[in-house]
């Protein structure tokens, strides 16, 4: 396995001119967000699971602490899972290539309170993909 | 209105080493797709207002010739509208945060059908910020 192309380390920011001055010694107006996109290439599970898929999904974004409150889900013809996950904090989804056991995988959470990265982490050790391709981004104004 | 940050023009992109070979003189395997991420800062608009931003948000999509497939949205307390749009092609969202007139946008198409820069242009035309951070991401193996 490779993980190549992370552009950083989950890290906090702290509030920037512009930003809606502290409250209660926490920083100001947060528009900001943490974006993490991680591509699987040959995965050791069948990504046309949309259940299994959707479950360890599921499992991944509890592990980071973040609150799914809807989803919703569609399988192509013929073969191939979306599944997109609203959060309390933003949003989850994944788009699978069960032929070529490849995946595109998103979380982007706004806010400071979630660290992204080990929701890929986590599916990494769950679905065993020989190749990963990390990107990313610290969103803000 | 500024644009900073875009990483690069939408351009295509051949085979590589490592994809099925070209059927039908077209490229093969293609575990590949655009993502952008287009952040607004300012807009002239009520991004409280989850009709209108869907309205708007489908004829961007639309614009673009993606297919929507699906949607799931939420609104939350005291304010911000978060709407996921299933697509064919991905899946595209917005997350608003209506008390700075600030918003997350993305949309991602997997394949080499849609370019998806027109989706955030046609978007900055309606509802007009005052500053825009683009982020775009060729994704795939």
């Amino acid at each position: 396995m490779s993980i190549i192309n992370t552009q950083g380390p989950v890290r906090p920011i702290l509030s920037k001119p512009g930003q809606v001055p502290a409250e209660n010694g926490q920083p100001g107006f947060e528009f900001y967000g943490r974006h993490l996109m991680t591509d699987f290439v040959g995965c050791q599970i069948d990504l046309d699971d949309a259940e299994r898929i959707s479950r360890d999904m599921e499992e991944a974004i509890q592990s980071i602490g973040a609150t799914i409150l809807n989803k919703v889900e569609h399988r192509f013809d013929p073969h191939g899972v979306t599944i997109l996950f609203l959060l309390s904090e933003s949003h989850a989804s994944i788009h699978t290539y069960p032929e070529y056991g490849s995946c595109f995988l998103d979380i982007f959470t706004c806010g400071k309170t979630i660290d992204v990265i080990p929701f890929g982490t986590y599916l990494q050790k769950l679905w065993k993909p020989e190749r990963v391709i990390n990107r990313y981004e610290e969103r803000s104004a």
